[in-house]
């Protein structure tokens, strides 16, 4: 994501937590990889992005061939892998009398090994398109690429050798990456097949994510996000259970909070801890509901005494955006998330999330016997939701409405229903009411989709939650997902927020939530 | 220089003399070079390549600007160096949110930073051509390239940041590498200021050309040549004096002769010592006049004992080409080297090069008493320049000819006064023939120039030979030469042997020789 921003942020450090997150580094597990086949893609219409991969070989038939000046091959690792790639490259014919010149390009999907980069015209930086390009003046030798890739596919070209040398290769592996224990997941074993699958594939999708911290996406960002960690968390819980990974991550949340406290909505980690200089409304609520989420599976009390100020804090920015009529203050850019659409107002669903940040806000506040800011916050989170009830419910429509122009979208609907700000029954109608109007303000991402999956959850509307996995997460799948992709939408696949599908992630942290969903909301059904 | 070659050949290994050269491996001298000024190029057609560089600011500069996508510099490092380049670079504005992708560009000339490598069309790889394409993780950073580059001026051209952020670059250094000890140079304080500027630049040359072996050329083909080394050695007994170098080169060839006992043309040294499979016949011949001239030098008899045997050998395989009259054999295939002139016929210059390495030969095998071999060599450098004086004297052009057509060039008429194939004073009528009638088949390299030159000292015509020097020599370093060029000819500058000016290497050994002729022929003049 990129949004507004200041460079002249000034960051208030906390030592003490930074310790703490440093001394929570996690193990890393590695995996050796090795292709499966030699594949070509073709095009074809039928198929997402219009690629069509082939297999021609067997990864064992490429160390017999060789390859000159314009050549080139596609490996095919079988499943999506994020990690560090090594090979051994041979001459043929003559002594090499020049370098080795080749470009490697990595694809977590068909297209990015098929379509030129040079191709790509959208408004993020083209540096995050996989490839490499090396020379390489010893030959035979071991080529270790410098990078960490994200990939399923990878592309070898022969730049150039010499009119008298070809080369060969050998022995490429991959060495996967995770900070997930892949030992700790117990099997779904769920009777329908389609459901054990989404389940498989989130857990992929997380465990690719899991790093040093839980990356948003291992091709792109590669850092930690708010948003995204909230949502990986919850998949954590039930599958890895690496909740360390967790406290290392709002550890480092809070360790560098902004002059006023809030804390950023995204962190890098390299060379040293630095937040970025975004701030959103809902990402730093995130922070405190994603303390809750660590607490009730966790019960650390230590953690929750130490960050409840940072949490508390951020509750108390929200609040400074309320006015005196008890509703978000409404701003035209964009200081809140909720989805990438380039239409919906963030009014509606914002109130929304306040109001269920807050209710957790007060849940642990009670924990820690703060009863002062457990009465404050009680009492702010009756004045909104009445607020939202008088100032934002249409009864004509049968939905909330957001912003100037009481725009009806989808977003708004769905977080208040997670809000609980009308009771389960009502929700329910109000779902139900939207699946049948459809607004025409409607969502873009995995994220904004698990929050209807799980406010379907929530209400009792079980059979549409599955059908709308099955459908969305579903579709990824019968697409070619080997994990789940930050951007589907079923009714324009080249959509992309970006200007460019090339630069789509197809590995990404929010859109892993399935298993959170299942093994949540089902697991009475669980063997 | 790409020949025809025998991918199958034989090697016959002697691990005694591999031993031997391994334990001659040179010491390294380092250092550290800083750029000058920020340049720009633009075309002018008065210069050569048609680019002419333009200072913009001082290299102190650097450091207070900041580049995004899109935008580049050249550095001028006010000088040729053969070395690793590292330099800082930071982000400037949010924290960097996206890789750094960048280019980096290195010319020895200025038409390399200027006309895009895409637009080489030359038949030999371009994979020498000098670039490397990055990504950059991690901001800030130290980049340290990870290849020796030969050059004067760098191009970094940023490829991608991101929309929120530039970067800055500071402490360029290249660390420069030669196993030339500068401080064994005299200086040559000539009353010409120009011959004292032929021979600093020759000795520059020599110095970054001196690695780990005796290389032809920095930038291309970083590899030892016996041609080259024969000069190499000659401008070195007089300048740095690492007769060490010289020693292990020598071994190095004795250490992988084929299956017949010759030499190849060229070694690679990594990842081990390995011959390539092109022979040439003037080539292998100047392992013996090589293995003279370091005697005559050294005095090392030992290493003249031990390396008598591949030097004779040399000179046994020569002459099973030569024919019952004398003459060697004239092939259609380029069997031996001469020059790069796509017209000229081999068999004269030839024909006089065996007779120049027979005499040398004789001169060492009566070194070691081998009476035997001294007799049998002289009988046939007798019979040889009859036989050349016979069959390839023209009485009426008053020059040799060569081949079928009875050509008449330059290397022949050069290379039989080198070979002494006619007394002193007929040597220099037949030069001053040379340079009025000036026949159609010239030279195109300095290492031609060269031969010239030598053949002008020896033959007392010394004003020609300094005339000489200065036109060609002193021609280059008024077309901008920091280093002499492989390749110049002064009537047509744009040529390359290999289609296209942009491989050429303008650091090349073989055109280091004026500090030799000038410190041995003129040494009577120095103070």
């Amino acid at each position: 994501m990129s949004f507004q921003s200041d460079p002249n942020q000034k960051v208030i450090r906390n030592p003490l937590f930074e310790e703490k997150a440093d001394a929570l580094k996690p193990k890393i597990y590695q995996e050796t990889i090795t292709p499966n086949r030699v594949v070509k893609t073709i095009t074809n219409e039928d198929i997402i992005h219009g690629w069509e991969v082939v297999p021609t070989e067997d990864y064992q038939q490429l160390a017999t061939q060789s390859f000159g000046k314009g050549e080139s091959f596609i490996l095919d690792f079988g499943q999506h892998v994020v990690g560090y790639v090594s090979m051994n490259v041979s001459p043929v014919g003559s002594p090499p009398d020049a370098p080795l010149h080749v470009r490697f390009t990595f694809g977590e999907m068909p297209v990015e090994v098929s379509e030129p980069f040079s191709s790509y015209d959208g408004w993020i930086s083209s540096s995050w398109l996989q490839e490499e390009t090396l020379h390489v003046d010893v030959l035979p030798n071991k080529i270790k690429l410098p990078r960490r890739y994200s990939f399923r596919y990878m592309k070898v070209e022969i730049l150039d050798t010499s009119q008298k040398f070809n080369v060969s290769f050998n022995e490429v592996r991959c060495q996967a990456v995770t900070s997930a224990d892949v030992s700790n997941v117990k099997q779904l074993n769920h009777e329908d097949p389609l459901l054990n699958k989404l389940d498989e594939v989130s857990i992929k999708t997380l465990q690719d994510c899991m790093q040093d911290v839980f990356e948003d996406g291992p091709k792109r960002d590669r850092r930690l996000w708010l948003g995204d960690l909230r949502l990986q968390a919850l998949a954590n819980y039930v599958t890895f259970k690496n909740n360390d990974l967790v406290k290392r991550n709002l550890y480092q949340f809070a360790t560098v909070p902004n002059e006023n406290g809030q804390v950023t909505a995204n962190l890098f980690v390299e060379p040293t801890l630095i937040p970025d200089d975004t701030f959103l409304f809902d990402y730093s609520l995130f922070f405190t509901t994603t303390l809750f989420d660590y607490y009730q599976v966790t019960k650390d009390k230590e953690t929750l005494v130490e960050l409840w100020g940072t949490a508390y804090r951020q509750i108390e920015l929200a609040l400074e955006r309320v006015k005196d009529n008890g509703i978000v203050k409404d701003d035209s850019s964009w200081w809140s998330f909720i989805d990438w659409h380039p239409d919906l107002n963030k009014q509606g669903p914002s109130q929304a999330i306040l109001i269920y940040a807050l209710k957790r806000a007060i849940n642990l506040a009670n924990e820690l016997g703060e009863t002062e800011e457990e009465a404050y916050l009680t009492l702010k989170v009756e004045t909104m939701t009445m607020a939202a009830k008088t100032h934002l419910w249409n009864e004509k429509a049968g939905f909330f409405v957001s912003g100037e122009s009481k725009q009806i979208s989808w977003a708004t609907q769905v977080w208040m229903v997670l809000a609980e700000v009308l009771d389960k029954e009502a929700s329910r109608k109000l779902l139900q009411n939207l699946l049948v109007e459809k607004p025409e303000i409607g969502m873009n991402t995995p994220y904004m989709y698990h929050h209807l999956a799980e406010a379907l959850f929530l209400t009792g509307e079980t059979e549409e939650a599955i059908k709308l996995l099955k459908h969305y997460w579903g579709g990824m799948i019968k697409d070619g997902a080997d994990t789940f992709w930050e951007l589907y939408n079923p009714e324009d696949k080249e959509f992309s927020p970006y200007g460019n599908h090339l630069i789509n992630s197809f590995c990404h942290a929010w859109s892993c939530t399935p298993t959170y969903l299942l093994r949540t909301f089902l697991d009475t059904r669980q063997s």
